[in-house]
Parts: structure tokens; sequence; C-alpha cells
């Protein structure tokens, strides 16, 4: 209408007859001239079009969909399947969302798609006919890597298992395929994310990136930066998978032994132990803190009572250390206990949650598990046949370490290295993966640990280690007030018991604490080692280091 | 022996007789004297001692015990029950760890003392016989308030009901009593701290304390500053036995529901969300901030297509608000989920998993309910009998509002007593403390919300109220980065969706994400609000608010 319409009256243009006002005329029917012909040719396509989508038989089953929940979509209430439960469906039509590992036209009749939906994958078949037409082939087999689909159709059983997916026994015979969004060209292949990473270390190493026998090798950083779509890759959603598992079954066997799970502050208003590592932020007009650890509360729960604590909580270390097994921020599992006699009654708690932690993910998670492992390479973990956690004392350790050649004085700390071969000492030993060292020296545990009654040297105090590498350190806590105080000036820092982040905690002691005891363990180092991973920020979904705060 | 040998020869002193040897061979004989004398005084004494505690027929009976797990310290390997278990002891002797709430000696033969562990108090009797002495009746009414005790007893009926203990069908017969960790004197009474605080603000109101009807009223603050005395209140035990109810039940029910659970970080590179309220920390040589809340991180990882993620964790936020239910750190329970066709269908897991956790806390914690409502006199929460949550417009709450007289235009944000006074409304028009309100106003919401396909004012999303007050806030997000990009732009204030904070979260929405929703919950709210407590703080184990930062 509006085209049709002649020039409103009263409009801007004086009606003087002029050259200027023939070349006007002149120019304004060309342009009515090109805009008929524009009209003429709009036509044309339209109809053309038109013909060409009522040749397409499957013109209603396929396209892109428009953005769900806009003014565009439309809801169709078709019941969606996950593909876990195919074998309900053989012979049947499902519709599930589904997305593109890969699309290929085979030939003008015929395109295939592998459908990804979480760890389950499916080949599809998209064959023209006289129900499908050619241009839905064309169209499905140049679906984009990555892109969301919703499909629909019928499942089919297939005489030759299908190797490429992880559904051999069926295929699916696409009847409609609708793009639910689209994905861009990728900046990171998913299939390259499933693959080892080159190496341990950080730093060049690991940005190294090159072809390896044929096929491109991805660097960690590249990896950690384009994290979105790395987390896409099935070996990373097994990782992750068992990152949730540790959490849950610790939660589930602390229950049981009847322990309250517990929520400390992260903020804290002085920094607690020496001031060292820890992060400083700016609150309101004053300085604050992040918690290195909820050592100081979940202990003084004990003595208000609470009996016996756990936590699942973020933990903060402003520590410049850029190795494989370290973060500036990880996920403490910790827990605190008051026992009746003996601080043993706090480890027996310790190897026993461990050992059924070891044992559920063997069952639970020994499909994740097996996955990881089988791209890495990894040894199966061993746990003592005995059902018993080897319990070293630490100056044993140090004789085995002796024995074969490292030179060691009786109180002397073990490096990163020495721990790795006691270790492989025990395993060799006690067949076991795991396993305690107990009674460490006073002088190198922090200043609220009780010293040990056998020898003024040592403490009641022990570390857990996972292949030679340690995952939590425990001890018995002085809970008298003046014994604290006196240990804390006398320790190497000395602390003042009475500093503004240290008073509350030690008067916390002088209203009828109990004995008690307890543990922290690193939650990624668990997973870290259970799985033989080379590098701890591969179980933080967007690990923090001295380098990386982003994503 | 070496009292009485001679001086040895070639001392150091010359034999020389003199009036100054003289002087002082008699002062030696004097010393000799003296020394004779106090060995008598030291013998007779001993002999005395022997004698009295041989008359003493309880002297192993009672005393005070070393400081487990040091040198004096010695195991007896007793088996230790709980007192939840009295039922199966009746008649029996047992041995348990306890502290005193209150010891009183009624005449020299009989001493009364309430003991408690966790839950439960029950009276002891120490009675003088021909086995049990008067010392140690002595000793035994006079032990410290809160001190702790391991004590040995017979568990006997009593005819008529004990008012003062939990247990009130069994007294305790004291056999042995020994302290295991004495008290000093409270800075707090732990019974005055199961007592209601005084009213509902914190500033100058609340440490206003005085004498209401004959005990004293102790403020928030004095019990905030002494919190592990007052954590020792069966009414605090039971605050956070719910607490952590509540995250088990939020983890069982996402569980079954296929969550994932996932831990994000909390120390960001860019402050994210404009970059007020947030608290900024020094990072190494760099500036980072903490995070108020998982937000673009839980939607980076359904862009990562994990699916379904829950998170417990960490929340900061730098708001100045001095409010009854603002803290600066808190605990959100987060969720987010891909949904096929309509955003509702986050908002029906929304709802049920409250409705769960409701019923669930109705029946496992009903105890710990039922002692806290009693203490501050509040109301049953009530729950819509059909079952069905209610789920109001907001437009329609709008026009609720009006009825009664509040003047709103129609895409005003409501005022707290304006939400208040609509919880008070749909209670009594839908018979439910718990309901929804959806299709809030776009300009009103965060940038990344979906507007509205009916109403362009309006968008996809929902708050939850509990008693009227707002406790979860949850919405459809834009899944398209261009979109999302657009909207980030006009929003007010703008958002650049190319900043440091936000890039790579636009960016993951390129590739293919699925159309998500989901809500983040305020723990603390939730159990303030269950319960009715007057004060978000009491749900903190040590709260964080602009004035506090300590304990």
């Amino acid at each position: 209408m509006a085209d049709t319409q002649p020039p409103a009256e009263g409009s801007g243009e004086p009606q003087q007859p002029s050259k200027n006002a023939l070349k006007k005329a002149q120019k304004e029917a060309e342009k009515a001239a090109k805009k008929a012909a524009a009209k003429e040719r709009e036509l044309a396509e339209r109809m053309k079009k038109e013909a060409s989508d009522a040749a397409d038989v499957s013109a209603e089953s396929y396209g892109e969909l428009p953005l769900t929940g806009s003014k565009g979509f439309k809801k169709t209430g078709t019941p969606r399947v996950s593909l876990s439960d195919i074998d309900e469906y053989v012979d049947k039509e499902i519709t599930f969302r589904c997305w593109v590992e890969n699309a290929r036209v085979q030939s003008a009749k015929l395109a295939f798609l592998n459908l990804r939906q979480a760890y389950n994958t499916i080949q599809a078949v998209v064959a023209a006919s006289d129900k499908l037409s050619k241009q839905m082939v064309k169209f499905a087999g140049n679906v984009s890597t990555e892109s969301l689909l919703v499909v629909t159709g019928e499942v089919k059983r297939v005489q030759e298992p299908i190797k490429s997916a992880t559904i051999k026994d069926y295929e699916l015979h696409i009847v409609k395929l609708f793009i639910e969004k689209k994905a861009d060209v990728l900046p990171l292949q998913v299939s390259d994310a499933e693959r080892a990473i080159p190496n341990e270390g950080l730093g060049e190493d690991v940005q190294k990136e090159g072809e390896g026998e044929g096929q491109p090798i991805v660097g960690l950083n590249t990896r950690l930066n384009n994290r979105t779509i790395d987390l896409r890759a099935k070996i990373n959603l097994a990782i992750f998978d068992i990152k949730m598992g540790v959490q849950t079954l610790f939660l589930e066997f602390l229950s049981k032994e009847k322990f309250r799970l517990i929520n400390t502050p992260k903020i804290l208003g002085a920094a607690s132990e020496g001031g060292a590592n820890v992060f400083e932020l700016k609150y309101f007009d004053r300085k604050a803190y992040l918690a290195q650890s909820p050592q100081f509360y979940k202990q003084m729960l004990i003595a208000a009572r609470f009996q016996r604590v756990m936590e699942i909580g973020s933990v903060f270390r402003a520590e410049n250390s850029n190795t494989a097994r370290h973060l500036t921020e990880f996920i403490g599992l910790d827990l605190e206990m008051e026992f009746q006699e003996d601080y043993h009654e706090v480890m027996d708690v310790l190897e026993n949650l461990m050992l059924f932690i070891f044992k559920e993910l063997n069952t639970r998670y020994k499909k994740e598990t097996d996955l990881v492992r089988s791209v890495y390479h990894v040894d199966e973990f061993k746990l003592p046949e005995s059902g018993k956690v080897p319990r070293i004392e630490f100056t044993e350790g140090i004789k085995m370490l002796r024995e074969v050649g490292e030179e060691l004085n009786d109180f002397d700390d073990l490096s990163t290295p020495q721990e790795k071969l006691l270790g492989k000492l025990v395993l060799e030993k006690y067949g076991s993966d795991f396993y305690t060292l107990d009674q460490f020296p006073l002088a190198i545990r922090p200043a609220y640990t009780m010293p040990s009654p056998a020898n003024a040297n040592l403490s009641n105090s022990y570390d857990m280690f996972m292949r030679g590498q340690e995952i939590c350190s425990g001890a018995q806590r002085i809970h008298d007030a003046d014994l604290l105080s006196e240990m804390m000036r006398k320790h190497d820092p000395p602390v003042d018991p009475n500093g503004p982040g240290t008073k509350d905690y030690v008067d916390s002691f002088r209203y009828g604490c109990p004995p008690h005891g307890g543990g922290g363990f690193g939650l990624e180092r668990i997973v870290q080692f259970w799985l033989g991973l080379p590098n701890i920020r591969m179980t933080s979904l967007f690990p923090r280091d001295p380098q990386r705060v982003v994503p």
C-alpha cells in the first residue's frame, strides 16, 4: 500500500517547472522503474521459493528455531528423552536434545551425524526418501560442530557395532532436525580436549603446542583460557563428577558418624596464622583477611560443644607457588572431633573415611575413573588387602629413607621428592597407595599441636598420603589455654596468644573444652592423586594460581 | 645420704679454727636443726595425709584428671556411652563425658548436679555412704559450671518425673566423678543464652541489657562477642542442626534430580556485576575481587553442557546494610539448569525443592524446630493444603496491594514493608507462608534476564518468599551472546559486554548454549524465616556485617 500512494499534499517540495524539476522527474521515473523491477524480481523469487518449499516435503521438519522463551518461539510439548534410556525405545520414535560432535554429507541423499548428550554419543543417519528431502539432508550434513539440536528419529538396531559412538548397538534414523542454538567457529576443538595434556609443568612448556603423531596437542593454558569449551570433553565431565562424588561420600560417611556440617567465616578481622601467605582485603574502612583454613573456627566449635564438626568450604592461600600441586584457592574438606582418651580415635575416623571414599569411588564412579585413567595411562590405586591402612611413625619413615641412602636428621621435615620416595617404599612394603605418617616432630608443626607424651621433640600429629603426596594434615590440638599460650610464645616464629586474631581462639579453651583433634584434606589433591593427573589445575573448574584469575 | 656425709676432702673451705669458724659452725647447726624440724613436719603431714586418704574411701574415685594426651595422663579404656541411649542402661553402671549445668551441695552428705551432653540433661546424685566419702560429696557439689566431666554412675528409675532435666524418668547415682577440664568463671551464662534476645534491631537497642522479669536479658552483641559460650545453648545447637538439615536436604533432593555439585571460584580477576558492593583484595601484584554470587560461573557451566548444576558456597556482599536480614558474608544455595521449552520447568524444580525441604524439616527436625520456635513464640510455617505453591504474577501482586490501599505503579519494585504486606495477603488468600512471584518488570532485574515474550516491560523472572520476605531470586537467562550484549548495553546502569569481567561470560554463549534458568537462595534467610527468628545473625555461627568481623 505505502509504495503506491501518491505524494502527500503539502509536501515540502515547491511546485516550479524547471530544468532541475525535469531532471528530478527523470530520476524519479528511473527510481520507480528500478523499484518495479526489484518488485518483479522479488515476486519471482518468492514464487520460486514457494515452489521449492512445496517440493521440499521436509520443509516443516528442519530448520533453525527461534530463541527459546522469546516472542517467536512456540512450544511443542513433545516429551524429550535421555539417551541413557535408549534401550527402552528400540524401533520407536524419540525426540531429544543433543549436540553435534560432527556432521558430514556423504552424498546428495545421505548425511551422517555424531550426536552427543552428556557421556552418550549416537550415530544418526539422514537419508533422502519420498518423505525426507535432499534439502534436509544438505542442511543436516552442514550443521556446525557443537551446535545444539532437537532431533526426532527412530531408534534402529544395527548389524555391526558402531565404533565411533558410545551407543554401539543402535543408530538413529532422523525424522526431524532443528538447530536449537547454533555454534560459532570454536576456539578449541572438544576432541582435542579429550586427549592428555603434554606435560605436568605449567610455565612455557605447557603453552608449547604442536603436532604429535598427526594430532594437535593443546596445552593446559590454552584449555584453561577456553575453559567452557574444554569442560565439554568427556574426560573433564568425568573429573568433576568424581569431584562431586568425593564431596558427597565425605558427607555421607561423616553424617553417619554424627558430624555436624558447619559454615565458618572466610573473612577474618585479623590474620590468624602469623600473617604470611594471607590475602588482604578492604573491608569498608578497615582491613580484613581471607581465611587460610577453618582451623581456629572448627576448634572453637568443639569448645562450643558441637562434639564433631565437618566443613566443605573455600580456602585461600597467598602462596606464590607455581607448581603442579598448588592452587591459591581450593576446597577444603575439614573435620574436627572430640575424642575420649586417645587422638588415634581421630586417626581411625580419618582413615576409615578415606577407605570408604576410595571403595565407593571404585564402585559408584568406576566408569568415570577408568575413562580418565585410560587417557593418562595411570595405574590402579592400590589399597591394603588387609583393609588396614599402614600407619607408620615418622621416625620409622626416616629410617626407611635412610636405608635407601637418603641423608636425614631425626627431626628434619621431608622434602617433596623424599615424600614421593617414601610413598614408593610404603607401596612396596605394604601394598598400599594410601598411608598415614604419625608422631611428627613438634618443631615443624603449628603452635597449637599437642606435644607427644612419649618424646618432647615429637607431637601427636599426622599427615596422610596418596601416591606419595600429602593430602591431609592433622593433629591433636592443645585444649588448655595456658599450655596453648606457652607453646605459642615458644614457637618459631612466635605467635602472640593475645593478638587480635588469636585471643578469642585461645580464650575459648578456658571454659572446659574437650580433648580434640582433626584434619584438613585438599579436595583437589584427592581427585588429582586418585586419578593420577599431572596437574592440580585440571581438578578445579576455574583454577586460581599466582598467574591466573580468569576466566 | 647426701645430708649426713662429711664435707668432701679438699673442699674450698680452709681448715682454720677461728671466731668466724665457730659462728659458722653454730649457723650450720641451726640450719641442720631447722632442716630436721622441717623434715619432721613434712613426715607428719605426709602421715596425716595418708591417714586422711585412707579415711577417704573415695580417694581413687574423684579428682581432676591430667590433660588428656599429656605425659601424666593414663588411659582407662572404659567405654563411654551416649545419654541418648540411656534406656538401654537402666540399673546398670555407665561412664560418659558430660558438662556441668549446675552443681549444688545439699548437705555434708548430699550433692546434686545437672549434667548435660548435647541436647540431653540428667540429674545426678552424689550421696555419702560407706563406699562414698563426704570429701567426694563436697568436691562434686563445688565443681564449676560448664566444667567437663567424666562420670560413672548407676542409672536409676525415679518415682516422680524430674522437671529440671530433659531425661525425666531416670537419675544417675554417681560412683566416680572426674573433672576432665575445669571451666573458668564464664563471661556469659549459658542459661541466659537460652532465652530470647530482647528485640530484632542491632544498634544501641540490642546492646541494652537489663533485668526483665527477674532474669538478666543479654543482648545479641554480648552473645556474639562470647559466641563460643553462647553457642552452647540448646537453642543455638538446634538452629545450626537445622541449618545443616537445609543443606543436606538441598543436596539430597537435587542429587536425585541429577544436579551436579560444582565449586566455582570466589576470587575474581574483575568485578563482574558493575563493581558496586564488591570487596576488593590484593592479589599478589594486582587487584582482585570477591564473588558476589556464582551467577556467571554456573551459567558458564551450563554453556559447558553440565546440564544441571548446584553449589553451596560462600557469597560476599560489600553492602553497608545494618539490618536484621543482611550479612556481608553468607552461604548461597545456588542452582542452574537447562530447560526444554519453558522456564517454568525451572520454577517447578525450585518450588518442589523448597516443599521437600519444608516437609522434611517438619519431620526430621521437628524437635529442633519446636525448641527454637517455642522460645520466640513463633507460629507454625503454613504450607498450602493443595500441595501446590501459590505462583502469582507480579502484576497480580501489584493489584492485590492496590486493593488494600498501597500506591504503586505497574512496574515499580516492592519495598520491604510492601513485600511483607503482600506475604500476609497471600497467606490469607492461599493459606501458605511460601509463595512465588513471577514475571517481574524487566527494568528492575539484572541485564542477563530474559525479557518476557508476552510484554516487553516484563521478564521471565521470579522471586520466592517465606513469611513475606525474599529468600530466592531467579530467572530465565539470555543464552544468546548477541542479545545478551545488546541488553547489557541498554541496561541501567549499562554493562560493558566486552569488559574484563564479562567478556568470557558473554562469549560462552556463542557455542550452542542451551536455554536455562536458575536461582540463588540465601541459606541463612531460609533458616531465619523457617524459625521466625528476629535477626539473621542468629543463623550464622560467626556472623559478618559492616560492624563485625570478630570473633
